[in-house]
Parts: structure tokens; sequence; C-alpha cells
């Protein structure tokens, strides 16, 4: 497989939601053209095609696609077919936030563990997870099989708790640290910049008002 | 000018954000071409130029880029070379991160008003800014000069809020309250969905492990 871009990626995933949407409005056995999902998107129906063409063959041509076996195998490219295990390390605003997203766990994307170093929090309930202590990621991470992990850890703590991450196995973590943060070749590491998401309205402001 | 992909203005706004760290470190006389910022960044130095091309010509053939011409010029193209002064909408969890978040205030984009609906909050202060009721938006985004809103209501309040902000006259608006909200075709909506920045990671799980 061409590796796709991961702009590609993040299209995929508002795919599959829209899909989603879709099917339950008008049925699991409804088809769709990519020109209905791009003027439905606001997106250029080549770039549909195009995004969908790294994955191999999708939908008859004329006939566009069946809803629920595009919406199956978009998940399936994204590893959406299944459930993962995520922890979530650092429990200011930011955390707090993440942990009761409902975001995640309707992409059976579910939070098991909690980790602070804060001695007020540790032993707390979010929800039905009990916050631990840091020490514990080896341990929590092996024993709940988790996969992937959310640094919300202030500036100064990231780096040590994604070298604990990394230690324990973790190979996938979303940073919100705002730090470049280090971690070996195998891992994938994604950085959420929430000042960027800004810049695009700047920039409309500036250019185009 | 040719209106460039949203992925270039969020690569340029990773390039400004580097370049001021290069700056610092090697100074503001220094050059560097689009062969060592792609390295650096780990882009193709194609994509940088592609990027850079948008908006007319940088640098000169074989001996790079000012760093502080382009920083400006980059800064400039994101209407960053200027400050904004924005207000958000719900001081939830995910508010109350955003109110004191680090990397807009960097950037010169300022929160300077901050609306709830709990009587609790409202009258409260977070930093220097006292919290407001929604009823008050008009007033204090025309005597604030507010032009950007950050929405993080939860999902039943996100479309009223956006149409006061709207009527008040705001033309860009960062929504992250998981809804797909309406506003004229003149304002700027740019949606952040938590959701799908797990998505790269899980896709890469599934394929590369």
């Amino acid at each position: 497989m061409r590796r796709p871009p991961s702009a590609s990626i993040t299209r995929l995933a508002m795919y599959s939601r829209f899909l989603e949407e879709y099917m339950i409005a008008k049925g699991a056995q409804s088809t769709i053209n990519s020109q209905q999902l791009a003027n439905f998107l606001d997106i250029n129906p080549h770039q549909i095609r195009k995004d969908l063409s790294y994955f191999g063959k999708f939908g008859k041509r004329g006939l566009g696609y069946r809803v629920k076996e595009l919406y199956e195998e978009i998940n399936r490219i994204l590893g959406l077919q299944r459930s993962w295990n995520m922890c979530l390390c650092g429990l200011g605003n930011l955390g707090s936030a993440l942990a009761v997203y409902n975001g995640f766990r309707r992409m059976h994307l579910n939070i098991v563990a909690i980790f602070d170093n804060d001695p007020k929090k540790i032993g707390t309930k979010v929800g039905d997870i009990v916050v631990s202590h840091p020490r514990f990621i080896q341990q929590k991470v092996k024993r709940l099989n988790i996969e992937i992990a959310i640094i919300t850890v202030p500036q100064a703590s990231a780096q040590s708790i994604a070298n604990s991450l990394v230690d324990a196995g973790i190979r996938a973590i979303l940073n919100f640290a705002p730090v470049r943060l280090n971690a070996p070749s195998y891992v994938k590491l994604r950085n959420v910049d929430l000042a960027t998401e800004l810049v695009s309205l700047t920039h409309f402001l500036a250019y185009f008002k």
C-alpha cells in the first residue's frame, strides 16, 4: 500500500462520521456517489476518489458506493472496526475535559486509565476510573492492554511521561503539551496544537474579509 | 491570489513556530534553505516551496531564505503580524483549559471576554476577565473589538450561541462542540474534532505496527 498523506486519513475520518449519520437517516441499503458525498461535505469529488484510491477500488462506476460497505471499509482502514484502550496522562482542565469527552467513546476509543501525580487527585474517580500515580504506567498499560496514550500534562513533565509510556510499550501518543517530544521512530507521535487551529481563522480575516 | 488549501495554512503556522525558535537559537540574521527546513520539520522540501509559492516569491535560488524575513512574511500571510481579540463561550473543563492556554497569547491571540450561563460562574474571574452571561455578547463584541469566537458550550447550546455571535458581527468561529453548526457563508467556521486526531494513531497501529 502506498502510504496515504495524513490529510487523507483525517478526511476519511470525516467521511466515516458523515456516512454513519447518513446510514441512520437513509438506511443501511442506501447508496451515495462521490459527487453527492462531495456536496454534503463541501469537498472536491476528485479529492474523495483520490483519498479512497490509496486503499483499492470502491464502488461501481455510475452506481456510486453502497453506504454500509463504504462505511465499514473506511473504518477498517482507520482501524476503527475494533475498540482501543487508551490512557490519559495529566488530569488538569484539558485532561478532565478529554476524560469525559463523548466523541472518543462513540468511536470505541476507551480511556481505561488516568494518571496524575497530584496527591489530591490520586485515588479519586473520574466516571469509574480511579486516578493513579504515573509510577503505575507500566503495570496498567500491560494489565489493561493499553495501546494509545494521551498526554495532557504540563510542558515540563511531558518528555518524562512520554519516556515512561514508551518504556511501557506504547506505540501511539497524542500529545497536547506545547512541546516537541522525542520518541523512537517506531512510535507514532501526533501533536495537537490548539493555537494552529486558530490560524486558519486569522488568515481568513486578514485576507478575505 | 490563488486560495491555498487549509493544509498549507496549517503548515505555514508550523513553519512560523519553528522559525521563531530558530531565530532565538541562531539569530535574526541567519538563513535557512527549504531542504534544511524540511529536515528539521520532517516534511518534503517540495511541499514547503509549494506552500510558500501561493504567496509569491521567497528567498534566493541557492541562498535560501533570510529567517527573519521569511518569519515576518509568513506571519503576515497568517494574519499574525497583529493581535486579535477573541471571546470564549462556555467555561466547562475544555473552556477553562483554553482560557489559560499559553499557546494563544504567544501568537497575540487574546481572550478578552468569557461567556457562560451558569449563575455560579457569572461574575467570577479567570485571570483578569470577569465571566459574563451570553446576553452580553453583542455589547462586549462591539466594545472590546472582538473578531474571533471560540465555542466550548455543550452541543445543545452551540447553535444558539453561534447565532448570537454572528448577530454580533463575528466572522470567524472555532467550534469545539461536537455538532455541525450553520452559519452564513461569509462566516469562517472551523470545527475541531478531537476524536479525529486519534484516528491517525489507530490507522497507524492497525496498518504499520
